[in-house]
């Protein structure tokens, strides 16, 4: 079984015999040992939270960086490969200033969204911009535009939905259980960022503190927390 | 037998001994996992219906697009991967755009699938449009132009069909034995909608709501039929 | 013996070493799968006639094209990979719309035959125009010029014949023995006719109806016969 | 013995260990499959014989080409694959009326042979004008220039010699042998054309008939003999 | 076990089955047989110290550079393949001079850590710049600019992170507990210079001297210590 | 042990674990298969003589050329595959012809070796001009510039050397021996054409005649013998 | 063992699960089967010397260079493919006359071997200048430039060192022992013209002589040294 597997996926982008896309797997693979994230989106704007793995106490928490901003009204968390995630970041930074500067108006989260997954998309091409292998890296894309807060998750596939509130990483199955329990379309800003880190708490092995984990906010522009206010929401657990 | 099957589709796009291109035919089991998708041509115009899978409750099934707009008097349903289903409709809005900036009147059906399926075909090609792979989708393509109404199936080789009624996805076998049942070319379009998601109730495993099901119809603009119209639709069953 | 020839097709387009060309042979064995085409060459023009597989009553079968025009003067029957010959009568209709614009007359037959088969030599070679696979189709092409009518036989190969009259497809090896019983060069377009469509008609498993035959001619134009016109040969049988 | 060959033609144009090139040996395979041609130089000028394999009495027999004029003064038999030897000659065709146009003279025998072979020596480089593989094709290449009368004989590894006569094809062993015991330098056109057509009566397995045998000289002009003309020459016999 | 890592290694930039990248993890192999090197940072500037070896007595030492300057406010320390990382210097140092050039000023220390990461995320990619395999060394990147003293550690994956203190190379990690034990925030650059080389002593197989230990510093400015600093520093020991 | 060497040479150009490049050795080998050709050098001029394979009564000696010009004052034997010769050789005519056209003077022979070895050396490399594989061909290559008289002796691996005599082709090493023993650096002209062609004599199987041996000399100038010249040195010995 | 090896190498530029380049290390292997060369540095300037092969008495011995000028102030002896040392040393001619013309000035030692290095390492990149392969080359680059005489050893990996005194190829190891025994930075360069040809007499089969060694000084200007000159350093032994 695992042997005929194996002579599928030497060439990057071909379909096994029951029409599955191998390389894409195993790159979603990637994406279940990297930390967790969670999004959840209220009516006042889209909290985003992570886990970040401190692996020495010399390391400057600060450079973890698993949250980043794309534009004034876009941020996302990743889990999965890091420099993988930032040639998306970078590219999606290209492509809303290009946005702004051509048509005067900042782009929408589900076109720029749509671009990180046309990138995703072309793996294995050849051509400049696109990778040889698939991008392993899962993101929350957390925005604010004309239709409000939104929320949308993407896969190495470059595909990508929209949701109200998802997990992605390793701890990934049981924060999702946990956020539906949680979860409802009229809760507050505060209270998802509660919801938020509160399960990241159950399903990291570690101590929360605000070193390791971070939180930021679209609501409606993007807002990275400091200390001070990861700090604070970790004391109203 | 299984094993020499694995020595052809190395090559993405060469004959097996038999005459065979296995690739194309492993994409086209990739639509076979897909959802279920149904058209139905009448004379007044064509209907679209497709199944939603809604993994979570957390996701917004608005997002869950499986029926798109190509252009005012063209829309289409699909099965299979759908991040290469919009690589095909980007392309076929394109394609109809420039067609109607050139010519001052819109592409005809046929050509617009012609359109798709010229890029279908050209995988393995290695030039800046094509896909190093088949594309793993199915289409249904409904229309309205100067010959009237009109629906396309097409399939991952390139290849396409005109049809008066089509299910395609994981449904599509018995789908299509019930469509040849109750189809015939005089029923109205409101008879249409009622066959197409009846169908569908049959070979769904979930109950139908508004939520996990998508109506389109092009007659003769392109419209997706909004919650409310989709419940209508439904409690007429 | 079996294992040795998948050695040498993974190259698509290298000898064996008994000097043959595995690619190509496969692509041939494609043909064989495909349906029925005749044609057949009078004085008074040549007359194509096809078998349409039409695989559900839902499919429209005049969308099954097995019979196309590439000129006024040219049209050609197909069996093997219909989304193959689309491409290559595609590249036909360019060639001989050129040749009309630049130098103000019809191209001839053979030149045409010749264009199309310069393209599918070219299989393997990684340039713009040609496929990465030998085409997985058979031509029939007949027309007329100053040399009177004229019909040919095209193979994925790239090699081309002219024939009195020619099967190919599935059931071409009991056609060809009934073309050579029953052709002689004195028949009228009338008798052609009734030939192609009998000799279909034992190959075939299906009773001949309208819609599952197309009928052309091309005498001296290129003309598809209406279903009444294919019915009143048929009548004659 | 034979596992180990198989190892190096993968790559098209490698050395084995014994400093052998397999492509090109089994490609000379494939035109010991081909049909038999006979040429025979004469002070007079040369004459071609080819034999011509009808496989249906329906095919046109004179579309079965197995001699081509290049330039007026130029003409060539083939043996092998045909539509290999129909891009040699179009590019043989092309350069000489390059030459004829930039130099206002015909081109010699000679430079017409080495510009086929300089093409025939490129294959698997990859760019535009070669072929991936070595031309199947073997050619006699017949020619009256300022040097008076001239035969050359290619094979395709690239390489030339100038004979006095010579067989290549199928039966080229036994008709080679035939060549050397009845030609010598002082034959006239008339005893070249006998003794062409009646070793090549020898060789074939069918009657010789102006259906199944193509005559040509080069004397000084190419001319491809008419059926009644290669009637008179068997006649002889 | 390890034939099934060999499969997937082939291809220079593919996902394995688990979601792993062998040749990256391969390349950080190559990075644990080099030399060791170690940075740390105070309030002051950073100290890197790296090992030489020396292998033969008739090379210079001078010449055996592990530690280069990259513009006036950034140098760095490396492990691993020199010849791999004088191009990822020289890469850099072209950046930092372009910036300065563009922009009238420095370029900070994170950008220059970036420019060099992402050449190294793109192996495989073909493309002029980028190499076919990753590169196979680590880097320590100590630098000053607008928000004071830094230092990057990079791995081959293109990945990196800032630190207050790491080490790198064969022998980083007993030089990363020591460090955790002895580092604290408040040491001046000399005890950090202690420290730095007191552990490379513990680490290193032979007496330390200024012949086989080179020491550097930012604080503001670049400065690789002179044999006389270096024997200084390791006095105080 | 062979089974080891297959496994290196499927790359044309990659080391064995024992630093070997097997296509080139085995390019080598395909000389050792080919005739054999002498060169010697004297204070007059240098001397060329070369075997010629006459494999049937009805080739025209004349053509098979085994000894060609390069410009008025350089000439070469060859032996291996003259195709490949060909294309080095018309490479050496188009530098010698540019290097008197821009200098106005005629190229050293020593940088005519080194352009010619530059081409071989690139196989494998895909550009334009580059074969891809070595080239199967040694030669000697006899010229006079200002430096009076040299021969130089070129290899497949792109190396050469500068002799007072030399023999290569499958009799090289007997003749190379006798070669040591009857050249001294006194001889004349005339001794080393009798030294040349009966050493060569000794080698070949056949007769020697002016048929089948070629001579030419480089005595300021190119000069190929004629028949009648190469008859005066055979009946001298 | 060897087998797991031999799976690595087939991609010329790839890591092994134990971090290395089998490539780089087999080319290594190619130069241990090299000629003898020794370089040696004192105040007064640089000494080189290598051993010759002269394979056959009939070899003009000044044309096996194993040492060569790159600019008035710099010289390199080799060890490995001769083709290879030829290629990297016109690039470094290039290289020079560039920085000459440029800016007016000589370039320095170090530069230069810098660039060497730089198209060393660029192996397997597909780039118009670079190699399919590792270079199969050792160099000793002796010079002289505004910071006095220096010698740089360069390997197969695109890696340099500075050395004092240093031997190549396949004497190196016995000759690199004697080297630390005999040199001291005060010996003269008379001095080291006896080191350097009495270790080479130490490693070589034949006896020494003016035809089977070079010997060439930067002190400060290159110069090869006359048979008389080489002559006069063994008489001194």
């Amino acid at each position: 079984m695992f042997l005929t597997r194996t002579e599928y996926d030497r060439g990057v982008n071909t379909f096994s015999p029951e029409g599955r896309l191998f390389q894409v797997e195993y790159a979603i693979e990637a994406i279940k040992l990297g930390s967790t994230a969670i999004g959840v989106k209220t009516k006042e704007g889209v909290v985003l939270a992570v886990e970040k793995r401190i692996t020495s106490p010399l390391l400057e928490p600060s450079s973890v960086e698993k949250i980043m901003e794309i534009d004034d009204h876009i941020g996302c968390a990743m889990s999965g490969l890091i420099a993988d995630a930032r040639t998306l970041v970078e590219h999606a930074r290209v492509e809303t200033q290009n946005h702004r500067f051509s048509y005067g108006e900042p782009m929408t989260v589900e076109s720029t969204t749509q671009a990180l997954c046309d990138l995703a998309l072309r793996f294995g091409e050849g051509d400049e911009e696109s990778m040889s292998r698939p991008f392993g890296v899962s993101l929350l894309i957390a925005g604010h535009d004309e239709n409000g807060p939104s929320l949308y998750y993407t896969d190495p596939s470059g595909t990508f939905w929209q949701c109200n509130a998802k997990a992605i990483g390793s701890g990934s199955e049981g924060a999702d259980s946990s956020l539906q329990e949680q979860f409802n379309k009229d809760i507050t800003l505060q209270e998802a960022e509660t919801i938020a880190v509160s399960i990241l708490k159950q399903v990291m092995e570690e101590k929360v503190t605000p070193n390791n984990v971070d939180i930021a906010k679209v609501a409606p522009a993007y807002h990275l927390y400091t200390p001070h206010e990861v700090e604070a929401v970790i004391s109203r657990l």
